[in-house]
């Protein structure tokens, strides 16, 4: 495929470290619900996975936010349990109750059944988003890919849907760690050729989803979560069409394990807002850039608390290379638009060089 | 008050990092929902607030865990939201909701307009329960009375019941700063009168519970969440009829924060699961001693499971003095007794000396 040269790459350099004339910016979820024009394509469709599996759809929610903002990346609109869905577990969606499956994982047989998706054909819509969105950017930003974490994807297979505690996966590491290794090994072959997929199909970088790492203990995280992410990073296409396709991981509630993160091989790590970023630098050195990290709550407050928020991240982080502005977390629905927008221009204005 | 002199005092020399024959072992909400007699006395009550609001009753459930367990402390059973009750909020409970208020606090009136109230009259109830628990236990272990911390009970009266984003508080702290700073030192004060009230009545350690703190960047939970805490150890008694009370704070997720928190002078920190009890440790160093940290979905593991990871963290915390063996969070309503049996005997036989 040959797409449109790159106009804007400064978020791509910040993940290699070189320099740019500012600091780079983006929002986790930022083509969603605190968008009116979202909602709007939202209703169009239906429901939430008709809104992900139509190509045309997902890439117009994708350029929505870009549209309105001057936003260094785009990224590819969908959920983070498309894999899991096209191994047949039935991914549904029940009002207020978040993601359910029809079929749950919990025993050995249950684990060894599971298919490994065909992603040219079983998720052949999301590569067909992929291909669209890159076309339709016209080279204006880079397109991100991503997919969830193989622990946190295996969260919502054994215990069904979300879970406060995830009693019966954690359970399964404690009592039956063969069985939670062979089903993480299966999801992490799965995340290689489906984040593999993406890159082939235009996405510039990917980021790793590890919403519910945090929930583990530390040396349980390094065997059931971070053990999986090194074999993705092992496993990525890390040049494409003569151009470095940079890995983002990111473990929610993380902070504590950032040195053995950066050590897996990736090119940075998205920071949740509970670490200072100045400290997070200190830790990892120049081993990876950083992406983050501003509480998403701050977009509540007034534009002038936003901007001091910005201005202190920044500062925190010092006049170094490799840093890619972003929430801790995802944006939220109730956010006032005109917030974001003084989020993502007060990076740009406070970050020039 | 005169009570029976102490037989096991095992707990507050760990806390005192003294030695001890074997480390001491208590569960955060060890009398709960788990067992079967807890339950029973829950039906006798009524609500879950005649429950606690009943000396005898909030007595009767405290002493369950200790007919059936060999721990090393009893803990008070109470709410962690009588102090806003007590202010006029109006605490009610709506089944499977969590705790409400009817009157919620928002602006720079509400806080000025909430009363501090009088701990023998307003909380006479709690103080009631903790003279007839320290009674009734006659000696056989020491009692820990507990509060909420400012910053946890703050997010309650503001978000008026739990929250997922603590958007109002959040908002406040950033746009009205000094207006929180009025809610949180109105509370620190109550709750130093609160647990002298406690310590006067019979108990004999102290926990401080910031469920919430962890919700803060780095920088607002020193200002917002530590602060106050720092300001309630400073203004509690720490001996008491010749014995000193330890005072151990608890911040759930604040793993990242362990040097300040022990800067404050308690005596001990609690941990949650997630960081490695070890390096904790290492970082705070023989300042404080440390309470912790078992995952409490272990307890849904086999009996084998639980006692490997016993013996797990006590090898991590090492051969020194000033550790007290618990959950890293309250044990939760579907595990089986037996599996909290196995996991209390297991701290006491694996650690002889």
């Amino acid at each position: 495929m040959s797409f449109a040269p790159l106009k804007n790459d400064r978020f791509l350099r910040a993940l290699k470290r070189e320099p740019v004339d500012m600091t780079p910016v983006w929002m986790m979820r930022q083509a969603g619900r605190y968008l009116p024009e979202y909602r709007a394509s939202r209703q169009k469709a239906g429901s939430f996975m008709d809104l992900c599996t139509n190509p045309d759809l997902a890439c117009e929610v994708t350029l929505q936010p870009l549209a309105r903002y001057p936003l260094d990346a785009a990224i590819l609109f969908s959920d983070i349990l498309t894999i899991p869905d096209a191994m047949g577990l039935g991914l549904y969606f029940e009002t207020g109750e978040g993601p359910r499956f029809k079929k749950i994982v919990r025993t050995a047989a249950d684990v060894d059944a599971l298919p490994i998706p065909d992603v040219e054909s079983d998720l052949g819509y999301v590569m067909k988003a992929v291909s669209t969105i890159r076309r339709e950017l016209n080279g204006s930003v880079p397109l991100i890919g991503f997919s969830g974490s193989p622990w946190t994807l295996a969260t919502y297979m054994v215990e069904g849907g979300s879970s406060k505690d995830f009693r019966h996966l954690k359970a399964m590491i404690y009592d039956q760690p063969e069985v939670a290794h062979r089903l993480l090994d299966k999801l992490a072959q799965t995340v290689i050729t489906y984040l593999n997929g993406q890159i082939r199909h235009g996405a510039q970088a990917v980021q790793i989803f590890d919403t519910w790492g945090g929930s583990l203990s530390a040396e349980a995280y390094k065997q059931f979560s971070l053990r999986y992410m090194k074999q993705i990073v092992d496993g990525l296409i890390r040049d494409q069409g003569g151009r470095a396709v940079p890995v983002i991981l990111f473990t929610k509630n993380g902070g504590l394990w950032l040195e053995s993160m950066a050590a897996t091989g990736c090119d940075a790590l998205g920071l949740d807002w509970t670490i200072n970023i100045g400290d997070a630098r200190r830790r990892v050195g120049d081993k990876v850039a950083l992406q983050g990290n501003m509480d998403p709550a701050v977009l509540y407050a007034s534009p002038a608390t936003i901007r001091a928020e910005v201005k202190r991240i920044l500062k925190d982080f010092g006049d170094h290379p490799g840093h890619v502005f972003n929430l801790g977390h995802g944006i939220t629905p109730e956010v006032d638009p005109e917030h974001a927008r003084v989020f993502i221009e007060a990076v740009h204005e406070f970050s020039q060089r």
